[in-house]
């Protein structure tokens, strides 16, 4: 058995914790290589937040030659040796596809051990014989990742809005197409030229099918409905549209009337309980939340009876995003395996180490009233640049016999904005610092 | 002790069933009324979700006459019978402020009792001690309802991040000044009579105080910084700006800079784990998902390491969004009371009960190419007609001896539009169904 060399100390001191909880992994892709790459990196914050270690044990794998970008412990190509492990507490299924995982995941169960997976083609079909069983055997299941990604949309759909009814849920579900509708939108250009652009990108495969046919879409959509009405949906109950036949005249058009076009999940239930669930492209207001989510990032927009208007955004997709929601699922498994029945602590909390406000970095918004006389910008300019504040952008309007004067920052220090401000109220041709504004979600 | 009448049947049932969880509520305001409502309405699906009912047991009130939107059972004016109760399982403190909370939430937790609280102000100030005696007491002490309102976000960043690294939060935590800022930059008015409007429609008090000088938003920012970062912050940590300096001419400036002025708590953690927590306006560059963030809605943007960019956005106040978090709240914490220690089951759900596409509503976007002659639209418009779709806008384009028709239904039965289509593609002057998409997100 090839064996990849002990890579991290996180591990080292692990692997010996009395009481460790142990992780068998099925697959080490791309999503397998991110889940081993957080249990080493935040192996000491899992441990404080679980109260125990949460080690990696066995990883099966179909090539242990196989070039991976961090280093795994433990291959084996015998992937049944996992499920069968008695060190293994907690079985994490990243391998994709209905086989082998259904029967791996099946025997996980029997033997009583939690299982994590990313596997929505798997959950989609065959979810309800899978959650029968778990609950059977008194363990659980957990496929956090297996919808929208890194999006945290299981536990608020179970746990949080366990005393409401969920009436629609509106997702935007696959990357992929809403990279191609969003460069489709920005660019004016057509379908085939997006997917290009897509494919050339990473964003999309060689064979895009599965993504632009909205079949990916359709299995996310069934996980979704089962979770927001209690029932179980599986792929084949989905309608399913994709985007090929979408123009860029309509998208034109529809900008025109107001609307920009996404692929949407829907999924909705009646006053009778009857569902209804479908992927299609659609139509949506521009000033609806949806709409304002670009590029490959995904959304699910909830519509609650009491809760109202909810909307969940993120990454749908990717090695480290997707892992890290598998990762929450594996400290929650571990934390039901060790039977640890309170909530995540916060007691032992230390008090925080809070930085002094005058170190903080910020950019800044700063409106001067100034008289229009020469020699004033350079007078403003010479300010800002001994306190080490530079300056991204100037504006300037004049006013009869004064004028105003934007300026934005790059970021700066606290301190170092305060003594330019002092400064500048001294100047002879300020008349006012009008406003001081900070600017947030750019280039910090 | 006055009394109010029995109300429902639910009610009635739930009393009687063993083994049901009780919850003893302090308070009966605006959040209170909300959660004995959902608890009421929502008996069912809750005691399906949990496996036994949740009934409401005392409420203690200050004034027992006063009226209320729903009848409630087992008033009483002396909120201690509710924590010395030995029935009640679960204590839900909706009473806000210091005092009495702090001491009877204590008794309650003293006594091993859960407790469900929605009261930033005391979560924020004593949270480190409260939890510690959760903790000490093998109990727990929720408080989703504290932040954010509706939206969900401790259990993703207690539960999903926990295997991850926040590095930043930015969050729009309070909902009056996001009303008074977007009505400033949608209609050009000054604070003064956007603070007035909001105080009209019921979205600021009559002394604003604890919203427009960020009060209510530091006390928020204080907890969100403390499960971002896993240590203790309270309000008093928290650097403090208000909305009432910002300017109708800031804000046009701003926009023509390409950026929205938005009130944001703004929670860091540097390299060497140095925390910085502040709330101030702050420019946002439009194309942020949290320039979007309209009216009086709340969200908050987590940046992670691995995770990357998520949002969670919602309502951020009122009496039903808010009870819907705290009876999320309440099904968790009467879980654990059950000492079930496996997640929200998932087994034994039926298999849905479908409804067939073609009766779904859905408003379409149908684009027509057609001969440009006279009557053109009126046979088109008569299809639809004939087909009970009723037609929302219309749009023409005449290109040389043709013409391109867009037409944007109301919402309509799939079968009668496909029935539409059917019959348009026979009309002798339409050379095209060139597209149909459907519109979602607007009128159903």
């Amino acid at each position: 058995m090839a064996r990849a060399p002990l890579d991290c100390l996180a591990m080292v001191d692990t692997d010996s914790a009395p009481g460790a909880v142990t992780v068998g992994l099925l697959g080490c892709g791309t999503v397998g290589s991110g889940v081993i790459t957080l249990l080493r990196d935040n192996a000491e914050a899992i441990a404080s937040r679980l109260g125990t270690p949460l080690r990696t044990g066995p990883v099966a794998v179909r090539d242990p030659s196989h070039e991976r970008d961090v280093a795994v412990q433990g291959l084996t190509t015998d992937a049944q040796t996992v499920v069968d492990d008695p060190e293994v507490d907690v079985v994490c299924e990243v391998m994709g596809g209905i086989d082998p995982a259904r029967e791996l995941i099946t025997g996980a169960l029997e033997r009583g051990k939690a299982v994590v997976t990313a596997n929505k083609e798997l959950v989609s079909t065959l979810g309800p014989e899978l959650f029968a069983l778990a609950g059977a055997k008194g363990t659980r299941l957990e496929f956090e990742a297996a919808v929208a990604g890194a999006i945290p949309i299981i536990r608020p759909l179970r746990e949080s809005l366990a005393g409401d009814r969920v009436r629609r849920v509106l997702g935007i579900l696959n990357g992929t197409t809403n990279f191609i509708l969003t460069r489709m939108t920005e660019e004016g250009i057509g379908f085939d030229l997006a997917l290009g652009e897509a494919q050339r990108l990473g964003y999309a495969e060689a064979d895009p099918t599965a993504d632009v046919d909205a079949f990916d879409a359709a299995q996310k959509a069934a996980i979704v409905a089962s979770l927001a009405f209690d029932q179980h949906v599986v792929a084949d109950d989905v309608y399913r549209e994709g985007i090929s036949a979408v123009t860029a005249t309509d998208i034109a058009l529809a900008r025109r009337m107001g609307y920009v076009i996404k692929l949407l999940a829907i999924a909705e239930i009646d006053d009778g309980g009857r569902i209804s669930v479908r992927v299609h492209p659609a139509l949506v207001p521009v000033s609806h939340p949806l709409a304002s989510v670009r590029e490959a990032f995904n959304a699910v927009f909830v519509e609650g009876e009491a809760v109202g208007e909810l909307m969940f955004y993120g990454r749908g997709a990717g090695s480290l995003p997707t892992a890290s929601a598998v990762v929450g699922d594996l400290v929650s498994a571990a934390r039901s395996t060790l039977r640890a029945e309170r909530a995540p602590a916060m007691d032992g909390w230390p008090h925080a180490a809070l930085e002094p406000f005058e170190d903080t970095l910020g950019q800044f918004f700063i409106l001067l009233d100034v008289v229009d006389a020469p020699g004033v910008l350079a007078a403003v300019a010479g300010v800002f640049g001994s306190c080490d504040v530079s300056i991204k952008s100037v504006w300037q309007e004049g006013r009869q016999d004064h004028a105003q004067l934007l300026l934005i920052t790059h970021a700066a220090v606290e301190r170092n904005v305060q003594t330019t401000l002092r400064r500048l109220r001294e100047l002879d041709h300020i008349q006012d610092v009008a406003s001081v504004i900070r600017v947030e979600g750019g280039e910090l």
